[in-house]
């Protein structure tokens, strides 16, 4: 039934110069289609409405399915239309951080200068293991992660390496000192823990981040291993907690390492540093300091104090992707002793880095990582430092800092909420009080879910939420948390969330739970 | 001494309303600073002269040294100026992977469409552990991995996982393998390995990637619990070999998972996967198959042959930043059963995916992985894919494919070059012959070593090398290697690599090594 007309065959892609993003003329194309996408993702932007698609989960995945008639392996390509088409969904339907009314997690809106820069660690897709895949980010990283241990304080012998993620530098951390404690017992390499006389254990605050007790479960010791610490009234793990908890342990349990938390990731709490250092040098075990949030204080004139004493960990975490406001991923882990980080990791591949190539100085990081393929990170975290400075990035933390102590103090004023802790870093956990004083701690907990879901529906308010240990029975335990990591919010915006989730609150208990 | 020249104070970056990258100010700051960056970036590649900068190590290290006279964290920031400049440094010295004259190792040069799309993930910083903090990219990733499972010839209760890369997905493959064994013995969550009453072990090909063994060690099995089974003349593990490893096991000793490699790092070769499953299977343990590199043929109508039985595996590991032309990190682990994911990282956690939020369909990705904060690395998968569809990239493997087959036929031709195998996916292993037939295995190794090096230091051919498993006392064991990921290269640039390898291999022989 169709006509008969002379069709063009299709320019094959494949074919193309620019097909490749570092061809001369693939690195331009590059440059031209990030500014149709973000061209695109500026107009969906300024259609939103607030920082999450006012969809349920369920009317989301049909405009997802929507996007992908053919699903997202179609046989054949669309082309650049296609891909225009599916920016818009994405930019239209993800969080907008940088709305000021995201505040659930410790997930910063992107640097600009950052995200930019990372075009060229895709681009280049250099990858850190070895020299000669990546000569330039192997140096980068290294000056990185020796210029951050200076900055916490170790001497000229420490040493780093850029992770995936806050979770992976703890296992790493962790790693080590299981290594470390087993090869005191025998050759690490001869054979597994099965063959322990001895059961390792590691004490940490009970608000410690659950990844510390998945590493104990990956690593083999088991979830067992972890003994929480309870926490003090500060939120804190005290040296005579933990002293206490060391001396309950049994006679053939062996402690292997302490990890203080530098911001609990719902309080913003830091650990007693330099005592819990004393107590778990004392006791044989390695500090390792989870500071995955606080680590970002390093770069504050101001908050640095929060941390005094860091120089005494062992190891140390930093999520640059978090108070460094890096797009995932750009965790650190840092060593005191540089020898300490090859315990477990180092390693000579014939493959990648054989020691006659090593001799000669052809050396990359593979001994450093858990990773083999590694992505140049480092290059977006210096352009950032280079851009704004270490002072720029701290008066980011700053302004957060200064946004949560004027919530607090919003909350404490307001009748209907009530603050659960006052803010260390840029975390507010508080709740919001239903009619009456909430005589029914299952309600009030009810109640709070239900309006942080109702916030989500609505897609103007993101709020974080948590469960306080401390909770008792007359409150429930279902707290509210605002997680401010937007440094260009603004009073009023704290204002408006807080508006938004007592409006939520008064909803919900008239409407959804009469 | 100064004159009183009065002064602006500069703007603050930090009030402008571009500093973030998700604000529609900041999106179109990212697409303009991308233009200059790429800009930059297409200047220093016209400059340059080969793969590689012409340095040695220590002379790289002078010249990043030069970029940073701050070191990488000064105190006060440049602005955009000192990011362009960094950007020139960056360009000028990374190893250019599209470079035709680059074929060193397991990564590509990265797709243009790939790294274009992957600025918004960076841009928005969404992450998919949690609904809340990325649902459109939790919503792309299930599809992706989804639509994965389809193609390996998985029923509908797969599903599947993206990782940082192979090492970490066999990581968590052998993770599921260790705990399902422990589980069938006691509760996992109650104790560590040190109570397991066996010795668990696994067996893999003696050519299986470094990254299960390190996967034992990591997870408290040691590297002992690895048993390499030799490989035969096609750098095979056989079922026969396999099953008189296991039978050769000591009676306290219990296989837990089987390796099969589908697409060995050197040699491209497959192990053969139906047998290997039913040897697996009929001994209780899990085949985990690692095609980190050979699973990219899962796109190649022509290829996908090499992966026949690969729907028998109870586990996948595929690189897509390997034969998908991906940036890093694009890894995927893929099960045939769902349950099996969650085995070891199923986890609920009060402040990311409380029980109600769950029930109401608020749900993230948490439970599926080792990580917690994870990148949106979907959204630049399936751009991708929706650009030059699922055949597209399959034609890219296959042209890699053909380069290979053409450079083992010019190795064999040649008098002074050995070819080691014949290649099955795009790596061709070779040696250069020292003059007289290397009488001296050492010396031969010396002169391949050495030929390599001088290569990197002028910067203009990029080569892989390897160690040969079964090189004999008359040849060495230093072998050469082509690894083949430029769809855009031709015969005549693997005619120049190899005039390359003869020149070198020539000047060594007569200079270095008199």
């Amino acid at each position: 039934m169709s006509g008969h007309v002379p069709t063009v065959p299709a320019p094959d892609p494949l074919r193309e110069p620019d097909l490749l993003a570092a061809d001369p003329e693939g690195i331009v194309e590059v440059g031209r289609l990030v500014g149709e996408l973000t061209s695109e993702a500026a107009k969906a932007l300024r259609r939103r409405s607030g920082p999450l698609p006012p969809l349920t989960p369920l009317e989301l995945a049909h405009v997802v399915d929507a996007q992908l008639p053919e699903g997202p392996l179609p046989a054949d390509g669309g082309g650049r239309e296609a891909v225009l088409a599916l920016a818009r969904t994405y930019a239209s339907h993800t969080v907008d951080l940088a709305d000021p009314r995201a505040a659930a997690h410790l997930q910063p809106p992107a640097l600009g200068v950052a995200t930019a820069t990372d075009v060229l660690a895709s681009a280049f897709n250099a990858s850190v293991d070895t020299w000669d895949s990546g000569p330039v980010a192997v140096e980068l990283e290294s000056r990185l992660v020796r210029a951050l241990t200076a900055l916490a304080g170790y001497g000229p012998g420490a040493d780093g390496v850029l992770t995936p993620g806050g979770t992976a530098s703890n296992l790493q951390a962790l790693l080590i000192a299981r290594d470390t404690a087993l090869r005191a017992q025998r050759d690490v390499r001869s054979a597994g823990l099965t063959g322990m006389a001895t059961q390792p254990v590691l004490y940490c605050s009970e608000l410690a981040h659950f990844s510390v007790a998945r590493a104990c479960s990956v690593l083999g010791l088991g979830e067992e291993a972890v003994r929480p610490v309870p926490a003090d009234a500060h939120r804190r793990m005290t040296a005579e907690a933990l002293e206490k908890a060391l001396e309950a342990r049994a006679g053939n349990e062996l402690p292997i390492a302490v990890v203080a938390t530098a911001g609990t990731t719902d309080y913003g709490s830091v650990d007693p540093l330099p005592e819990l250092a004393a107590t778990a040098h004392r006791h044989g075990a390695r500090l390792h300091v989870d500071a995955a949030y606080g680590g970002g204080a390093l770069f504050s004139d101001r908050l640095r104090p929060l941390l005094d004493g860091i120089e005494h960990a062992d190891s140390l975490t930093i999520d640059l992707h978090k108070t460094a406001w890096q797009p995932a991923a750009a965790s650190v882990l840092l060593v005191r002793d540089r020898a300490d980080l090859t315990t477990s990791t180092g390693l000579r591949v014939a493959y990648l880095n054989p020691d006659d190539d090593g001799a000669a100085g052809y050396d990359g990081l593979l001994g450093h990582s858990l990773a083999t393929t590694r992505r140049a990170d480092a290059l977006k975290v210096v352009a950032t430092f280079l851009a704004l400075g270490r002072r720029g990035v701290g008066r980011m933390l700053e302004t957060c800092h200064d946004l949560a102590l004027f919530a607090a103090e919003r909350i404490t004023a307001h009748p209907r909420l009530e603050l659960v802790a006052d803010p260390v870093l840029t975390t507010v956990v508080f709740r919001y009080v239903p009619a009456g004083g909430s005589p029914d701690p299952e309600r009030a907990d009810a109640v709070n879910g239900a309006l942080r879901r109702r916030l989500l529906l609505q897609g103007r308010a993101l709020i974080g939420r948590t469960d306080d240990l401390a909770g008792d029975e007359a409150t429930g335990r279902v707290r509210l948390k605002l997680t401010l990591l937007n440094p260009r919010a603004t009073r009023d915006d704290i204002q408006e969330l807080l508006t938004a989730v007592e409006v939520a609150g008064r909803a919900v208990e008239t409407e959804e739970l009469p």
